[in-house]
């Protein structure tokens, strides 16, 4: 029998992911019973050596959902992956969809069948678009629109170049039911209406390509990212402290680098010593201690913090407003 | 009489731009006479103290353009701005709105008062929120995200951080007409369709703030892409010919940069080489020769040209099918 041309090219995708690996690794397929995972699972148990394991994580949302579970790890099983339902509980905050994702990420990466397993998921290059698009929203430049890595220890994404209609197809060419996830058309989800309203609208006013493109450009600036985050770890290297305990940064050998890299600098030594977080204005006041230098006072951070020039060298101290008479 | 915030936000903005120039400087304002430019030509003229020239430049595309310019002109007459209409030819290739532009851009270069006069053009955070759409629809990463530069000699784009509702605003505020370009409003335009549909679904889905993310993620990318050309720029140095004539780029070298960096210097290496395009594709495969190097064979290029290595170095040659015999 002549394998169809979906099912070829997901196993190609899912061959080529694993081929970092170590020969025999047992793997881990988080599995939902949808067409994405469903594809992965039976392309990875068709490809690799090893023993491959899936958990199909009950998030116990739905109606139903437990017989779901183990109706798809039935499946599984009959087509020769050791897998099992695994029962979650969403609680905590920032929304379900948030929440839900926190839940399935340490249910996952607790079931491995050893601690060097990754775990395989399913995500698809129309997923790593709405990313991408999601990341616009956030505006926070190259780290926001790179999307998801294929490799990022233990999540393994073997099909962030694959359609999802390939996926779907595959399953159909294997005989395989799948699960529509009724909540992959609820429009509350923000990325449910980016799917199914943005990037069609997309897709016609730039005639068409626009989720290939979206995933090129993540591919693309997750590889500038890297690059300027290792230019930037010399550069921190390079005005770190001159001895033990100090914790000043150089501003004069800071900016002789380009603006992105001092911004990187700042970032990352900001966020070491303890400040909770940094907006888009913070960074530009940080960085004109830098780069604008002309004598100007402390520049106010989050967390009563505050960053003053003295000397040629960048200090961060408590603010002196929330300072203790 | 006190300054309306509108029209206060747009003369600080042109000021801050107009600050890095030679006091004095002669400028040249391309005006259509819509509010973006209005707003700019007449900001411009109350902050600068040297001479304000403006051009109008009538694209004579539509029914009463040179009528419109004149009145646009002594509009700006009566304002204390040296303005003229400058009548252009639209020809060529491209599509009626690449051929525009070209043309205007071309007419506003001559009409300089001097050789180093800046040209101010008036495109907002609007604008700049739209060419960051288009670019995603080209999916060529950094390069085609990082939108408009405030400053390209001798373009510069002062408003780049102010909304179109602030110009239209400011010229409300001070009492002159605004002309509305329909073409601002036919949806055969890529860019009025990203403005009209594309731009107010995504502030729907993704709830508010996406011109303004736009905007800040194009000023971020066109740091990295900054930065990144400096680097690649040295790369290049490192790895490049040994000896007068020589003209091929060191593998081994170039194989310790990250890819970001890889990629950049093997696009400029070959375009400045000579060869006419190079894709996403082609780039793959040449920077295999570097970091992925088994062995292989040359990789076909555009213009009948193949990259091949030998004994550690990249060489571009004619392709051994396009040579005579």
């Amino acid at each position: 029998m002549r394998l169809s041309p979906e099912v070829a090219a997901v196993r190609t995708a899912v061959r080529a992911a694993l081929n970092q690996l170590p020969p025999e690794t047992p793997l881990l397929v988080g599995c939902s019973g949808g067409a994405d995972s469903l594809a992965l699972a039976l392309a990875a148990v068709a490809v690799w050596s090893g023993p491959v394991h899936a958990a199909v994580v009950d998030h116990g949302l739905q109606e139903g959902s437990a017989e779901h579970a183990e109706r798809t790890a039935k499946l599984l099983v009959e087509h020769g992956i050791a897998a099992e339902p695994v029962p979650v509980r969403v609680t905590g905050a920032g929304g379900t969809e948030a929440a839900a994702r926190r839940a399935r990420y340490t249910a996952l990466r607790a079931a491995r069948p050893t601690e060097h397993s990754p775990v395989l998921l399913g995500h698809t290059l129309d997923d790593q678009a709405e990313t991408v698009l999601l990341g616009l929203g956030r505006g926070s430049g190259a780290r926001s629109l790179a999307g998801m890595r294929v490799w990022r220890d233990p999540w393994l994404r073997p099909l962030l170049g694959i359609r999802r209609a390939t996926t779907r197809a595959a399953c159909t060419a294997l005989g395989v039911p799948v699960w529509d996830d009724p909540h992959n058309a609820d429009p509350r989800f923000t990325r449910v209406r980016l799917r199914t309203e943005v990037l069609p609208l997309l897709e016609d006013v730039l005639a068409g390509g626009v989720a290939d493109a979206l995933a090129r450009t993540a591919g693309q600036l997750a590889e500038d990212g890297e690059a300027l985050d290792v230019w930037a770890g010399r550069a921190q290297a390079a005005c770190g402290p001159t001895k033990e305990g100090d914790e000043t940064l150089d501003a004069q050998v800071l900016a002789r680098y380009p603006a992105a890299v001092r911004r990187r600098v700042l970032r990352s030594w900001l966020l070491g010593l303890g400040v909770p977080e940094l907006g888009e204005g913070h960074l530009r006041g940080c960085d004109d201690l830098v780069g604008r230098w002309r004598g100007q006072g402390a520049v106010a951070l989050p967390g009563g913090l505050e960053l003053t020039r003295r000397h040629g060298r960048l200090r961060l101290d408590r603010a002196e407003w929330d300072r203790p008479d």
